[in-house]
């Protein structure tokens, strides 16, 4: 006889998965290492884009990068700020797309413009190129959907290959975004001299290795489930990090928010002192990325300053780390690597933290209240 | 005989105010004038900053200006670089001075870097210009009190000559730090011809008559007092604005923090379909600067976004509006002025909203807890 299939056409895209979300978290081993497939060269100390090619010499010769974006790709541009700052060495604003466009900006034809947008649709993004192609910067595209409107009305650019994102809130759309940045910034200084040979093939090889740490750092997702339980109840919560810690701060918030409509803000963490530090009672979680890098004991400071207020403390911290673990309420751990490779590690346990968080509080993860996809009016 | 006199010192400093912090809202028409006086000269087009003359040359042949500092002072900096970046035409970047002394920043002996702090004692801006005097960067503090180390240690700079301020909430300190940018803003304009003559004078003759329209929008205080009562149990709220009414509700938004310990949020207002949204409900007020100037259509839409999601909206308008008057639950009249002016004259109403709201709560509006006057520790 036949046997019914009891089971339906989205549940088999969802490839077992509860939702698409969760799905497109647990993509991010592929999706990153899709996006530098063919590009990264460890062996030669290289990374190849053919896509920015013809441009390297403006790249080079370029004054300033302005990076226009909204929402998760202006915080995948605010992480691109820093990597080319640090090893191209060229001068980086990112700005709001919606900001840039209705100001008069400055903008030259020495100036490189980057548009980072997941659908490459983004209305205020796609009227933000116009008015700096108009006058005569270059552009770059940095999208994930093929052929859409912002690489066409790009000079040229690079896609991000992590696969159509059905999710409203945006995973691995933006680590392959924050991927593609690195391989720009590591790309530039290269093609700039700003790096030392030794140094880039050390970094590439360890970038080779990210798409299996960040599968390392998806395996405290039980870990992160009970934590969960410990806070779905929570009306507010602050996200803090430092240097590139920070974005990821703001889109861990940002996540949050989307989903679960707990009301949650990113800070750099030492601004805490200067006004949010007021908000900080036994009733409000603050998750601090914690790892072992070069601000870590500034960070350790910062806990001990929302300890002593009686904060909730959630760490990310590197594997192995037993001083903030000492500190911290929950501690998640997340491998040890470069700097350079944080954001793309650190973001993980905070999508599953919003991810869980949202599910226990019933929340329709997949498809959040008030919130498109992308975002094709202004 | 003799009448004993019950009344406190604290009291006859406060000069009749029940708070430091209202008393010094109110002595906003007197401070912006101050640090005006004797550098503004309507009738000749020119503004006069004996400070920084000697270094005019600096400034007009600067590449980047890089704005440094924290909380309050950081915001008084976006709105800076708004006023900069469109009258001189020199691109700003503002930064957090935390972690900008941590990073390995880019700067040179052709940029000009501006601290801005209130005490003049902020550690991590200190820090910051340390940091920048050493890379060959002309240094610029813009400080209130008189002789304190930022000052010391800068090349030259302007006082904003606001008074003590003892409330620990920032109000008038931040008023004058905006009227010292806006004169900056100005000065490099003239200077590098960036702005017409007309214009200038024009703009000159509206900044004499700002102290008056600050009078006139402390009138709305017993309107706002009146609103304060149905927020002051709000658990959260989002502070909206575009172009420069963006930092005023990022600062609107950290005053609320600070003394009502209300999570409070600013956004650019266009930048909330990306996320935010999915946090308005009928519990959720949201006040949005919606004054009539270049984005005033595009802010009615985003109040109509809001008013779709039952969001309550405060709108911050001005005088004589009709049609935001109509969509927003609340509305509160600003003079009319120039689009230059707005951070000036919005700024008012959102601090004694904040005041109100601390007051009702029974907030110690004056010492908030966790935080000090002047953060001299990183």
């Amino acid at each position: 006889y036949v046997q019914q299939l009891e089971i339906k056409l989205e549940m088999l895209e969802k490839g077992g998965y509860d939702h698409f979300m969760l799905k497109e978290i647990y993509e991010q081993p592929r999706s990153i290492g899709d996006c530098m497939r063919g590009r990264i060269y460890p062996l030669e100390g290289k990374v190849k884009l053919g896509g920015i090619k013809e441009y390297t010499e403006k790249f080079k010769n370029a004054h300033r990068i302005i990076i226009v974006a909204c929402g998760t790709s202006w915080h995948a541009g605010l992480v691109g700020e820093y990597l080319i700052e640090e090893y191209a060495r060229i001068p980086v604003e990112v700005e709001y797309a919606s900001e840039f466009r209705y100001r008069n900006p400055i903008i030259t034809e020495n100036d490189i413009v980057i548009a980072i947008s997941q659908s490459g649709e983004t209305a205020d993004t796609m009227a933000a190129i116009e008015m700096a192609k108009a006058k005569g910067a270059t552009i770059f595209g940095i999208c994930n959907v093929v052929g859409s409107s912002i690489p066409r009305l790009s000079d040229a650019g690079i896609y991000t290959h992590a696969g159509p994102e059905i999710g409203v809130a945006s995973t691995k759309a933006f680590t392959a975004q924050v991927t593609a940045l690195t391989l720009m910034a590591f790309y530039m200084a290269e093609k700039k001299g700003t790096i030392a040979q030794t140094k880039l093939i050390a970094l590439l090889s360890e970038l080779e290795r990210i798409p299996s740490l960040v599968e390392r750092a998806l395996q405290s997702d039980g870990l992160i489930r009970e934590i969960s339980e410990k806070f779905k109840d929570s009306r507010n919560a602050l996200f803090l990090g430092r240097g590139s810690g920070f974005p990821v701060a703001l889109e861990g918030a940002l996540k949050l928010k989307e989903i679960s409509y707990i009301h949650a803000e990113g800070y750099p963490a030492a601004e805490m002192k200067h006004g949010p530090i007021a908000l900080i009672d036994e009733q409000m979680p603050v998750i601090v990325i914690a790892t072992k890098n070069s601000s870590y004991e500034k960070v350790i400071s910062n806990i001990q300053e929302v300890k002593a207020r009686k904060g909730v403390v959630i760490a990310i911290v590197t594997e192995g780390d037993t001083e903030v673990v000492r500190m911290a309420d929950y501690s998640i751990e997340i491998p040890s690597a470069d700097e350079a490779f944080l954001p793309l590690l650190a973001t993980i346990p905070l999508q599953l933290l919003s991810y869980h968080i949202a599910v226990l509080r019933g929340c329709n993860v997949d498809q959040p209240r008030n919130l498109a996809k992308s975002v094709t009016v202004e």
